[in-house]
């Protein structure tokens, strides 16, 4: 976890725009405030990126324009183009912030099945405190350490346990579909769907939702429909069985 | 496919609302239009669950507000109020229009295993056409009787495959996850990670990433990854083996 960050959150560089922050501008550590002077940030990549990740948290993925993000950090927005080279790149940073807290160690340490359960149970964590980025992140272009360091332990395991090279970037993409669909799930309404008022149409799904009233309010469904695909998912995450004469003549080449 | 839509998209409810549409408002189908005149669009929900979804397609869920539907439309707010209770029941015809395309039958004609992938694939290919309406779908509370219906035919086969009623609304958000982060996925770039100048820390996933080359450039990943990951879950859809004393006084309850 944090290992290949891709940039050093302490690392402050002053530029003339640090002078333009007002004394209210967002402060997102501890680190950077003073106890006796009023806070006062100073720009970085670390607080670009926290700062479009709030936004994103609370406007969805069209809050983080440079344009809002220097509003927000009472900067002009040239002032950004001293530390990031544009909003891609900015996006780039918000990605290795969220991913930063994937842990793929399980992935080189455990077992390929346990691997996958710690894997993909901290993969969901990182995210869920985070899924309106999960739109904006599914669908721009990654090339953050952070995040090609753990699928470099993915790779590694998968190969270990026996996939061949060209099927692992499938099936780590399966993994991630179903995590990240997961996440948005858990995001919404405990309960999604409703059969009020319909209960004689559809009896059966009725009789599955009344059954919800026995789990736990906060979270009938979400925790343990993900647990149920993952179960799911890891017990048939060994490659299918090939037979020993896969390579000879009479059999079809893949 | 279409039955129990919630509303008969044929219908034309006449309101003085009508007579404000202007010749060049949207024109959705043709049975609206008239050779012989110009197009003059008749406002019913149909019509401004299609508007809604249009400007989903284009600017995401903040598209379709009640006001920048009425103003597609170039009728007044509260005209619409008239055809739909509120924004929240717009967003269930929404969803009934979309939900329409998934087809259900094959769990109700096929094997449970044929027919979880049929069922998927079609839900997959509903979906992909509006990517951008998965996170507010996915995120506000469904009733829609099109939705329901599908729901219980999945309840109904999902019991006659065994599962208890406790575990079929789990089973059923968990291949709704998967599919949804499917589709989130394939509606982004073609390949989502990159490790091009990072080869040599990265050599395992380098050379996964390496194999994209052999396969369709327009999709390398995406169909490969959702049949990969449909198949592992489907492979482990019948409910877990429980031993026949599963009641007895010595094992754990549930």
């Amino acid at each position: 976890m944090g290992r290949a960050l891709g940039f050093d959150r302490h690392a402050l560089k002053h530029t003339p725009s640090v002078y333009a922050c007002r004394q209210n501008a967002v402060v997102d550590s501890a680190e950077e405030t003073d106890i006796a002077r009023p806070p006062r940030p100073i720009l970085n990549r670390d607080l670009i990126a926290r700062t479009a990740l709030a936004l994103i948290d609370r406007h969805g993925a069209e809050g983080a324009s440079m344009r809002r993000v220097a509003q927000k950090l009472n900067v002009n927005p040239t002032s950004l183009y001293n530390h990031v080279a544009d909003r891609a790149a900015m996006i780039e940073d918000v990605r290795a912030l969220v991913s930063a807290r994937i842990d793929s160690a399980p992935l080189r340490e455990s077992t390929w099945e346990e691997g996958l359960l710690e894997w993909a149970r901290s993969y969901r964590l990182a995210f869920a405190r985070h899924p309106r980025a999960i739109p904006l992140l599914m669908t721009t272009r990654a090339s953050t350490p952070v995040l090609l360091a753990e699928y470099e332990d993915f790779a590694v395991a998968a190969e270990a346990a026996g996939w061949p090279t060209d099927d692992v970037l499938p099936l780590l993409t399966a993994f991630e579909s179903f995590i990240l669909g997961s996440v948005l799930d858990m995001s919404g309404p405990t309960v999604i769907f409703d059969p009020t008022g319909q209960e004689e149409q559809f009896p059966r799904f009725t009789a599955a939702y009344a059954t919800l009233e026995d789990h736990d309010a906060a979270d009938p469904i979400a925790t343990r429909a993900f647990e149920r695909g993952l179960a799911m998912l890891v017990s048939s995450a060994r490659p299918p069985k090939v037979h020993s004469s896969r390579r000879s003549p009479s059999q079809k080449a893949r």
